[in-house]
């Protein structure tokens, strides 16, 4: 496939498959779901996947043990499965011990049964991770009605082991002009859901792509990582690494009808923020913009006090504010190709402000020079277009003072930052202005 | 009395009580009356007593003679009282020269008689510090009744002496673990008014009594001044000290049913000011803030030019703007308990979130602590609660890095201080955060 | 004429009869109608008349050849003058090349004439500087009148000849104490247009004579040039004296009935930007603040990156908002005295606080002086105006403290300049105040 070619439609199709493809597999934190994942990605992008073995220390934490899972189920008096994780795992609660047992109604529903009351057709999605403990999850409608069957007895399988293992993540790292890095991040733990997890990853994904494509300034450093543990990981055996991000990504939740939301970095004005902000505010759609909270995704880790990484979270609707979030719901039905398609353009935009937000210095400081006697009152088109970019060409010459970079310019002037470029290339084609070494934030 | 087994009703009740005793007293700049005030304070806080004789120069100033008034009436030619010193205080212009004399009625109301047109039934209150002049306060409707009885002659005797004697003080310092002194300061110069002067005389006695009991980080630092030549004498006596006065607040009315208003000190941004504004923020109650402006009440002195101390000034409704200001309507039916309770209530809150808005630093910076292995995610009580306190825990963690104190994070997360607070002895308990030493501001 | 006995009626009277007599002089950039113009100026202020020879290097640009014409028509097979440049000087494109031919209607409308189909009794103002074209401006009606005729020939005439010569500017300097100085540019390039140009030309030649008259703390400089290359030119050859340029206004359109309008310079928050803020602010009608944009009038010049000086944009409504703008409606009856009057007053005003906006220190900074004992408490009139100049008065004590000007006390209290002026001058009798050098922007 050649990127060049892409249009928005056909990308939006694209991410939409790959979620598809991806959507099945039973994930956790660890263990086979990840390696399946990750060997699917591979077939799109040049993933490098690493093993970090269980019980290594990172930070305050330890890599935990591999979840291998083989079936489960609640089998009522007559041998019927009315629980079936082959029908969905979410059924089963992710990184539940191992129980095989015959138990009464009551006891069962006594802590290890859980539904969701207010979408009584919906399966929620729990886990347990960090705690010895086991559930299963299922609809509230089947609930009330194995509760009017009385207290009968049910036979509980959960066939799961824990086993040293590793924890898997995939990391690929487009190398740029510059050492400084773009990090962009999301997380391939969550099993099937549609929006949250895979449309990051699969967004991401074609991100890579696109980018793999072009002449980069910046080093792009995609991970894929399980959340919290894995970005954990992640930090901790590349710390050495962590001084070359220079902004960040992470990629939570994209493919939802919500408007697209940006949550800042801790720092709350570092490039990526404004870029970002810029990017929503000329997009010609409803958007939000959120200030940094120690909640939500592997933001809390980037920004934690010991990094404060120039990191924010892009995503449409955020976690825990759209009605399907972790429930069955969250499924093929609610991501949709031109909601993907939409946040891929927006994530490619924002790469390309980071890609061109230069600083320039106008080599006629002095007064205006004489745009005439350059044609340059005459280089357009229709006469408003004409008027916009020589409103354009006026703002770079005017702050183009070796203190406003491009992004500065559009924001002063609240003009797109496409037009400044534009506007900043056909200076550079007539040596009015010329490029000056931006010093580091 | 046992400050522990307090409640608001009965803190309410008997701040009241105090006022009541303190009301009929006839206060002025110096005098019996300021020194009578203050040996019933004394009965309640172990105040120490300070004269300052008479000429003393205090800055720009100097200590005025004491006034001494046993009697004063406007008799008709009936011999009836008409205007009678015994029945209020207020009658006599606070500071007048000794008059004794017989005048017409054209004489005696030219310049010598005050009333307010707009509220007949009240009689003003009315002063003549500095400046040599006499005369009588009373109701509109009586001046009325009074102009209709034609221009008969009246005998007018305002039987006072002046001299040379002191200006009294009072002066209670609560020793704390610092030598940075908290300042709280009331007037005590006001004749009958309650809310002017006596509530926050009250409310501050109470305020003492309640942090005399407690182990306390700061000094507290109570001063019972006549307003203005007071502040300016205890200033010009004790410039010494006033490098140690870290935080103020000024107390002058606290029993009215408006809101309560915050005027900040002339720095703006000082802890003080944003401690009660957070105070009143969470308080659930309307509320104001206001900007520093150079005149009020003793704001004036700690906040000129050569001292700008961050000393604010925390009321109800500010002098001037209720009606019943500096008249007879600014009584014991003005001020209720319940005002005086809620107000006290704020005074030790903002004592409080003095005492603990300390600096601590996370322990583990890179990442997240695992909180669950400690136990702190199952610390706490019902669903709702509990995430409320896992938001605190997160918020704290995350933003203690030595630069951000618990009211940053107060203010920064929206969260109550408490909340913060208990958050982080919670923290302390597992070593997660240490306090680290705050730098003076 | 004495200034002194000069009220707001007169002075509009006056400005507006130079108005009218400048009015019907056919300018251009360059030439006899930029000469007659200053020749005129020159009966009211002494003027220095400067001419920059034709091929001069300024910056970026060549001072232009001068545009002499003497004749300019369009007549018809009959051989009348449907078009005649003696009617008015609109109707040739200013800066036209010179033409004589016969050519068919289709021919002319094609690029040859200007009309304003949205108000088809006007005739636009067109211009061609530094481009060879030539062509007639003519009101629409009368495009469509001829159009009705069909493709006729005509007889085109444009008697004009370029040769070198020189670029004309007036200037005058008015020196104060400091060499420090205050630039006011207006511009005398545009032919019978009453606001574009003529009104700020007028007020500012009437503010000069104000200034004339007073002994002034700064230096003010005048320059009366056509617009752009008069700018650049003058920049150019006195590169050297924009060092003392601290404050700056750009007077472009005084006499429309729109709301005051200003610009701010770029630096967005000088000194001269606060100035007007506070003048347009407390005039007591409606006004716009608008924020520095690198298009315009002659700002764009002084604030170009390499000068960035602190120049403003005081103007009505601006160029391009106002419907009569650049067309023979832009006339006598367009500009009125009241509007010229109110203009003049307010450049006055700024004026008067650019002179008086000094720094002053309070030389009893330890608590209030005692204002009573100077009769300070009783040295205005009635109680209100009191009770005002009295707040003034504990504002200017209160805030010199070495940090804040007169202009930061108006903005911090909300008082009128003027009166915290007056405040001050009454301090500094009672030497309670004491100037204090101000510190260089």
């Amino acid at each position: 496939m050649n990127d060049k070619n892409l249009n928005l439609e056909d990308v939006g199709r694209e991410i939409y498959e790959l979620i598809s493809e991806l959507y099945p597999i039973h994930r956790s934190i660890t263990g086979p779901g990840v390696r399946a994942t990750l060997a699917i990605l591979k077939r799109h992008i040049p993933l490098e996947v690493h093993e970090v073995p269980t019980g290594t220390q990172v930070f305050d934490w330890q890599v935990p043990m591999e979840w291998h899972i083989r079936d489960a189920y609640v089998k009522d008096r007559n041998g019927t499965r009315i629980i079936d994780y082959r029908k969905s795992n979410l059924h089963v609660v992710n990184y539940s011990v191992p129980v095989k047992a015959t138990m009464s109604w009551q006891k069962l529903k006594g802590g290890h049964l859980f539904t969701l009351p207010q979408y009584p057709d919906w399966v929620p999605y729990r886990v347990s991770h960090f705690q010895e403990s086991w559930g299963f999850c299922m609809s509230h409608n089947q609930f009330i009605e194995l509760e009017a069957r009385g207290n009968q007895d049910y036979e509980v399988c959960i066939d799961a082991t824990f086993k040293r293992g590793s924890l898997t993540y995939g990391e690929l790292c487009l190398p740029g002009k510059s050492r400084d890095e773009v990090l962009i991040s999301c997380h391939v733990c969550h099993p099937s859901l549609a929006n949250d997890g895979l449309s990051g990853v699969a967004v991401a994904a074609y991100l890579a792509k696109h980018l793999h494509s072009l002449d980069r300034r910046y080093t792009y450093r995609f991970i894929f990582v399980p959340a919290t543990i894995g970005a954990i990981t992640w930090l901790s055996l590349n710390e050495a690494k962590v001084i070359n991000i220079t902004h960040g990504l992470i990629l939570p939740l994209l493919g939802d009808p919500g408007k697209s939301t940006y949550k800042k970095s801790r720092r709350g004005d570092a490039e990526i923020d404004r870029i970002v902000a810029h990017v929503l505010r000329h997009s010609g759609a409803d958007y939000a913009l959120i200030d940094f909270e120690p909640y939500g995704y592997d933001e809390r880790q980037f920004c934690s006090p010991g990094f404060n990484l120039p990191v924010g979270c892009l995503m449409r609707t955020p976690g825990g504010l759209y009605p399907e979030y972790h429930s069955s719901a969250d499924n093929l039905e609610l991501v949709q190709p031109q909601y993907l398609a939409d946040s891929w353009a927006k994530c490619v935009a924002i790469a390309d402000i980071l890609e061109n937000n230069r600083l320039y210095v106008n080599q006629n400081p002095k007064c205006e020079p004489q745009l005439g006697r350059r044609g340059l009152y005459r280089a357009f088109g229709t006469e408003l277009r004409k008027e916009d970019t020589q409103r354009a060409i006026q703002w770079v010459l005017n702050f183009s003072d070796g203190k406003h970079t491009l992004l500065d310019i559009a924001e002063r002037s609240g003009l797109n930052f496409n037009m400044l470029k534009q506007a900043t290339d056909l200076l550079l084609q007539y040596d009015l202005v010329k490029e000056f070494p931006k010093p580091s934030a």
